[in-house]
């Protein structure tokens, strides 16, 4: 028992990643597969259940070598049945019956969960949470999302929603969201919120600014650019991320007034700004945050990257031990 | 086993409610005594315990006929030791060995939790919850305060702040609070803040208003005449608590786009206002989050009353079976 394994798997848009770990979260073989999602998607379990076959043959590991394997995946998931729905960038429209296919084409326990959530398991586990009882993780994407664990529970809600962070209104008469309301923090802080809320503040910018430059002459921008003129102190630039640094503050602050997790850990593509960022919000998080709060939660960087996602859904294997 | 009893106990400022329940949730019995805070709080455990005696004497009930008590204390609690400190309206400035006490002079295993946290568990068990997994109770009185129950857990936070819905920050430039920030949810929607809302307002209103005549005449006022009034129509009166119940609105969805719960539920004695002011919060509820929330996550009034605590309270022991 004490050397049996565990399987994560990290399923996206473009590839679904592998890896096979110790009980401990230690990776020891890690591979990748593109996602195949012609045919409505039909021929990315058969890949999935293929890829593991043919990877434990190659290892010479057996079904019985493993406790199971947790899988993360886009769109509505229904944990119990183990199916996803309305994974639109796999092209699954219609309720996929996974854990049946998998479970069946590997002879291997299933487990599964969304991918927002499985990333916080990760991070919460073997990166910046240290693995304690409570922990948030906020990802900063294309999208904003995230993951609620406390009292070492992951949290899903009656209709699996929560954890949208990205949704939390911050400013009731903000930018509209493809959500359908105002002032979602995604809105804001997302890499396509980030050049928006700078575009909107050019506008009534009148300084000198490589940043108000570029945009005037049209020119396509990314969050890292701004980032990176904020960095070198552009003017203008650092004003577009004190304007995010302090919605972002808020929403901590908020999600720290009501849960007080140990850490409130930032992760995805724009956290790559790193501490710059991280202060930043973390002074705004002390703005915002009563003061036992302000003492007691943490803001932290992720530190597992592409990672967590396998590692936080090998985790979700390990409660198919009993 | 099957008839064994539960004891409940609501520690308060100027009462200790106690009652006796069946495993079911079942009131039995219920008495009160007062809370003698002199000296400092020493009376207040061991008159528990003497009434806890003097009870089950007088029913002719033994300490085995009980799985255990528990307690809702204000003040802050450490669950493991079965201790309070910093409980002001009790005295009680020092860690008070509660739990050890308590357990030597009755007999009976003992448990305790924050009154706003039994509370929520009470309504959540008895009351608006339905007993579903993941229940959010917020308290509307002198204070703002809530419990916070997901995956049938009780949320705490790494230093007990878990549910600390009256500090979570719904007007950035709002205004002051006790705790040292501003613009938190309690500086609005609790009963002073309801009452200073209105203060603030009337110095713009210009039409006719009973409510603004008797604030200009500086009268004495309630947030029960406020919802009074505006329940009469006094135009004032409805701007007022329109005002108040956007921010309520603005808060319960934030909770609801980050935890997604089955049910809001609204208590404390401002609630008394009744459908009048949660539909209120409803409409606002709606517009702040998205549509999985506002279709999935309901917002009810509190049930219970004043037995919520006790109810609560007596659900803990329910924990001490194992």
């Amino acid at each position: 028992m004490a050397d049996k394994k565990i399987m994560g798997i990290d399923l996206g848009g473009t590839t679904v990643k592998f890896a096979i770990l110790t009980m401990n979260g230690e990776i020891q073989q890690k591979w990748s597969i593109q996602t195949n999602i012609l045919d409505e998607g039909t021929h990315i379990v058969p890949d999935i259940v293929d890829s593991i076959n043919h990877h434990l043959h190659l290892y010479g590991m057996k079904a019985n070598d493993f406790i199971g394997i947790g899988m993360g995946t886009p769109g509505s998931v229904d944990r119990q049945q183990g199916t996803v729905v309305g994974a639109y960038n796999l092209n699954w429209k219609t309720s996929q019956p996974v854990k049946e296919q998998i479970e069946k084409g590997t002879g291997i326990a299933f487990t599964l969960d969304n991918d927002a959530n499985v990333a916080a398991l990760g991070e919460r586990w073997q990166g910046a949470g240290d693995n304690e009882s409570d922990v948030v993780f906020i990802t900063l994407g294309t999208g904003v999302g995230g993951g609620i664990v406390m009292e070492d529970d992951l949290l899903h809600g009656i209709a699996g929603c929560a954890g949208e962070i990205g949704h939390i209104t911050v400013d009731p008469d903000g930018f509209e969201c493809t959500c359908g309301k105002k002032g979602c923090l995604e809105t804001i802080a997302s890499a396509t919120g980030i050049v928006r809320v700078a575009r909107q503040l050019s506008e009534e910018y009148a300084g000198p600014s490589v940043l108000k430059q570029r945009l005037d002459n049209g020119e396509e921008l990314t969050s890292k650019d701004v980032f990176e003129l904020a960095e070198e102190e552009d003017q203008f630039a650092l004003m577009v991320v004190d304007h995010i640094c302090f919605y972002l503050g808020l929403a901590c602050g908020n999600i720290g007034n009501l849960l007080n997790p140990s850490t409130l850990i930032l992760g995805g593509g724009v956290s790559a700004a790193g501490e710059f960022l991280r202060s930043k919000v973390a002074n705004y998080f002390k703005q915002f945050t009563f003061p036992q709060v302000t003492e007691s939660t943490k803001i932290k960087l992720a530190q597992l990257g592409n990672d967590a996602g396998i590692i936080g859904a090998a985790s979700l294997a390990l409660k198919l031990q009993n």
